[in-house]
């Protein structure tokens, strides 16, 4: 990670699966710092807009030179965390997860010069529609979702498999003890032991909540190639 | 905050923006642990699900009280970090912004039991479509982007009022010196001094690049009510 905060990703690293995997020797984290490669005298990373304006900008010789002494492996990918770019999803997820090595340059309170952006040949990546400080949140949140999904990160009972948006439905409603809580009941059909009948409830609701909460997921989750089972319960409820 | 890894957040906190507002007592950030509430005798906080299945799920009643420990403010707003959320975006950051209090209830490696989302009357806020181990880095993301909207936050150079989406358009290209870099030059325009000019370039930019990289917001902004300022532009360069 290219970052003028690399304090803030090292940080990070410190907990939960991100800490697991570093320990375990899964995956290497390193925060490289622009300012290390400045060639400015007062080492500087900024500089005034052209053209005028509020602000300053992160300037092309200090991200360009910490990029440059990177050292790529074949299998490697550039991305640059911009409000303007594609929204990260579950399929870049798995997609950067296929990759040995990935570099992601953050800004921080600043944009970029836009010549960063073509000479890093980064694909330009966001998490969302709304704005944020710096790229190292939605970075962390990058790699979170990318380290979850490699071998051996996840034990066998958190496998990955199950996981919302993994088969591009959300998730059915879960429930554990008590029984009861506060008036509020665990739907019989779990307790019937019945574990067909349990599949079919899961699925079941699956469909009910991704079509009431996300309906752009369910259209297009309906488009796609359905299994036998899938065809059976949506037919049975009478969804489709 | 309402969250099993307290310490993750407390050290985010010591970062940019957060850091900054937090020292100046414009915001007052607590993180909450729910196995400070939990009346297991071994401290449990989760549990196995009903109807079997991989993993475990948090339980209602450490959660729950936690929750109800803390005192709310009139203007409270309640959400809960699950994938099944609305996906947060810069319009929730404003509402958000609008409130006293926030609280935030994050889960960690597991699921909530359904009954913690229905008994909280908490909001469900996603930051996307792709899975995290926990909630506490894109509650962060949703905590740096509200924060930076409050006022007093961001100096008067640092406006957020130009940030991409806040207009629901993406920004324009920026540049600093030096003028040419590795062969790459500002654009022409930029250096004329011609305020007018560069203003109608910017903005032109913005379309240009938000037609490109996301005709949806693109298509959205054209059925908003526009300034007469950028119908002018949208005509002469025949965009509409």
């Amino acid at each position: 990670m290219i970052s003028l905060f690399p304090d803030m990703i090292t940080e990070a690293c410190n907990f939960s699966i991100i800490k697991r995997a570093l320990k375990e020797n899964l995956i290497e984290i390193n925060a490289v710092n622009p300012r290390d490669y400045t060639l400015d005298k007062h080492k500087k990373t900024d500089d005034t807009p052209y053209g005028g304006g509020a602000g300053m900008l992160l300037s092309c010789q200090p991200y360009i030179d910490a990029l440059e002494n990177i050292q790529k492996t074949e299998n490697s990918k550039t991305i640059i965390m911009t409000p303007q770019g594609k929204c990260f999803n579950q399929s870049m997820a798995k997609e950067f997860s296929q990759k040995d090595q990935l570099i992601i340059i953050c800004g921080h309170y600043e944009g970029f010069d836009e010549r960063i952006i073509e000479l890093s040949k980064a694909e330009e990546v966001s998490i969302g529609d709304f704005v944020l400080t710096g790229g190292e949140l939605p970075a962390l949140c990058i790699i979170d979702s990318v380290i979850r999904l490699l071998k051996g990160v996840l034990g066998d009972m958190e496998s990955a498999e199950y996981d919302s948006h993994s088969d591009g439905l959300l998730e059915h409603p879960h429930y554990t003890k008590p029984r009861k809580y506060k008036g509020l009941e665990v739907p019989e059909i779990l307790l019937s032991g019945n574990h067909e009948k349990i599949k079919e409830w899961r699925r079941l609701q699956q469909f009910i909540v991704t079509q009431k909460k996300r309906p752009d997921l369910f259209e297009k989750f309906l488009n796609s190639k359905l299994s036998d089972f899938d065809k059976i319960i949506l037919k049975k409820f009478k969804i489709i």
